[in-house]
């Protein structure tokens, strides 16, 4: 009569894959010494830390606001952080639904509008966290090409006329994970108008926005102003992962759904992180702009050092385009006779850890995320850069001798 | 071509049901002056401030730790901060899944281990947060009576006899919300015995267990030598709900599949939220047993004051049984002549709100829970307890003339 334990397991758990590949390379343990190439992290001198220790020192020393700060709050978030976000997005407060950071704004997203077993389409190459997220309701994805403009519109509307159909697109506008590419103004009003036309939502990943180094900002509007759009952010790449505190631009039929899903599954963000987060980004109206200035001046810098250590050193191994922000380098490995897996296992023996092409793929048949490598280098001193391309060049050499 | 936004709510988020009655009565919004017996918070004079302020000071301080909690971390959770809960649950740290409070236990408990449309057996009265939380997966609930030893064990045994099947059976064992009493150790044994039988899930819900005035602690070992429990617990009632900070006991076998769900939904409760905890809790090992005293002593009182008014001004509308510990008084009116519907709303109008007891019914036909109503104490001063007595004394009277 007793069931085995896992033969119960029959919930949304069910069918949940374990981490790889991706989370893998993660938790690959080289050398202490080894360089890591891997997060899309910011780097911890970019963070304000001074500023929260006196935003938070400040709440804690007022009775009034520390006692708000640890009461039950709203499953919508903090009003007074939901209106400064309005005013940046240029929506009604009433839009904004604040969340556990991004990740948690797109398994909302997922949990309100895909059914389950549904198709959804992505990007390809592929951020594999939507993947995770994705399977609280399905695992049938329909790969859409992430190319020199973002994500491929026009082939994504081709397959809708052919009868294609699908509950949700999923892509990253803004320096997009992997690719490091942004979507043209023009791309994104013709996603929504897809959208619209055939009534499916779009899912805007959106966290690197801030980090513009260079060309010009395609705009979010299309997004904020579409019925079919649900934005994502976070203020995760400033103020640091660890705060769990993101936020979604929705729809207004869809902001009762969210928070209704919302307060069921955790009842609403810490009261404590949002009101030490309201403080900081409103105390002063140029903080948050100042901040963001500050960080991408850093990962330009960064991103400049390792394009230029790369082209020293290896200057025929890659096709390298130059990041115009974000936190993500996406070369092409221009021999189709190394082999990456190989090139990897070199890479980690020399001291160098980076993701591999391949953990991106939505399609893995195509082949084409394969040939390129991810480097993250927001998180890792110009010094340490340096010495993983001098590392890599090594592993490259290793192989020719080899 | 374009389906309605409505339709196309599909997905896990559809059929949630607006929140109504218990939460409603949280909505009243009668006059400023009125005082309000609504919520199990506790008194804000209770949550230790001063402390608090001191460890997020030290962090900040701190900043290899400042940059510890801005980081990513384990969706498993603060290993510092699973340990110490640990070593008082008396299991292994492996066991112990941070959450983001009690109601995220709950969810994450339904999602792993309650398939669609399954039935599950719950308190009746219930807690309506858990049928909130369980509407994520099903609304097919068997209601198990709450007895002066808590659930009914013998009453769902009969059930199960006859044929019933349940995935779980939902309970609070610790100073019932809203039912006060608790599960005695011989009915917390038998729970486990008849889950390990048929095997189903125990879903046991420990808000208040930290806060006994009176009686003997029923022990929680079943539950954590069981392969068939998931005890759920918060921070909320010692550290204040704004924390959303709270952790699982659970079976070895559903660690990995309640993680792989977690770092789905969002990835992992706050760095910074749960770093701050856990210097609370460890800088000193008796602190947060001092902590506890503090706020039972404070609740023993107020739970006193109300128990001594209600006798002295209404000593023939109800019975009362003194709680033993936690944040409710559920009184039974002893009139059946008493509509409880009329007697709220002169409540409200003579300046005192409670929650009514038909709000907590599982079985709605059964019609007992509709003669009780719930009193929270805890965060009402002894004057305003007995203030709200003498308001409620005066709704009991205008009910007699008019």
């Amino acid at each position: 009569m007793t069931a085995t334990p896992d033969a119960r397991l029959t919930a949304l758990a069910r069918g949940l894959a374990a981490p790889r590949g991706f989370v893998e390379a993660s938790l690959v343990d080289p050398a202490p010494t080894a360089i890591r190439l891997l997060g899309g992290v910011p780097a911890p001198e970019a963070l304000p830390v001074e500023a929260i220790g006196r935003a938070s020192a400040e709440l804690w020393q007022d009775a009034d606001a520390a006692a708000t700060a640890l009461r039950y709050s709203s499953p919508h978030g903090s009003a007074g952080l939901r209106n400064w976000i309005a005013k940046r997005e240029g929506v009604d407060p009433h839009r904004i639904v604040m969340t556990n950071g991004g990740m948690h704004g797109l398994t909302l997203a997922v949990l309100t509008i895909v059914e389950r077993g549904a198709t959804v389409a992505v990007d390809d190459p592929v951020f594999p966290g939507f993947l995770w997220a994705l399977e609280v309701a399905t695992t049938r994805i329909l790969p859409v090409p992430v190319v020199a403009d973002g994500f491929d519109v026009e082939h994504l509307a081709a397959r809708l006329a052919e009868g294609a159909r699908i509950a949700a697109a999923y892509t990253v506008p803004d320096f997009h994970n992997p690719a490091q590419v942004s979507l043209s103004a023009e791309k994104r009003r013709g996603l929504v108008d897809l959208a619209e036309r055939y009534g499916f939502y779009v899912i805007i990943d959106n966290p690197y926005r801030e980090l513009r180094f260079a060309g010009k900002d395609q705009g979010v509007a299309p997004f904020n102003e579409s019925d079919r759009a649900i934005h994502v952010n976070t203020f995760t790449k400033l103020l640091g992962p660890g705060w769990r505190v993101g936020w979604l631009v929705l729809p207004d039929h869809l902001v009762e759904p969210v928070i209704r899903l919302r307060g069921r599954l955790d009842v609403h963000s810490s009261s404590v992180t949002q009101a030490i987060v309201e403080r900081l980004v409103t105390a002063d109206d140029q903080w948050y702009d100042r901040l963001a200035g500050t960080a991408t001046a850093l990962y330009r810098h960064r991103a400049g050092v390792l394009v230029d250590a790369l082209r020293e050193h290896l200057p025929d191994a890659f096709e390298i385009q130059a990041p115009e922000g974000g936190l993500f380098l996406w070369p092409r490995l221009t021999d189709d006779d190394v082999d990456p897996a190989a090139l990897f296992r070199r890479a980690v023996a020399a001291g160098v850890v980076y993701q591999q092409g391949e953990y991106f793929a939505a399609d893995p048949g195509s082949g084409s995320a394969a040939r390129h490598l991810r480097f993250s280098y927001s998180d890792r001193t110009p010094d340490e850069l340096r010495e993983a391309v001098r590392r890599l060049a090594s592993a490259f050499r290793a192989g020719d001798v080899s």
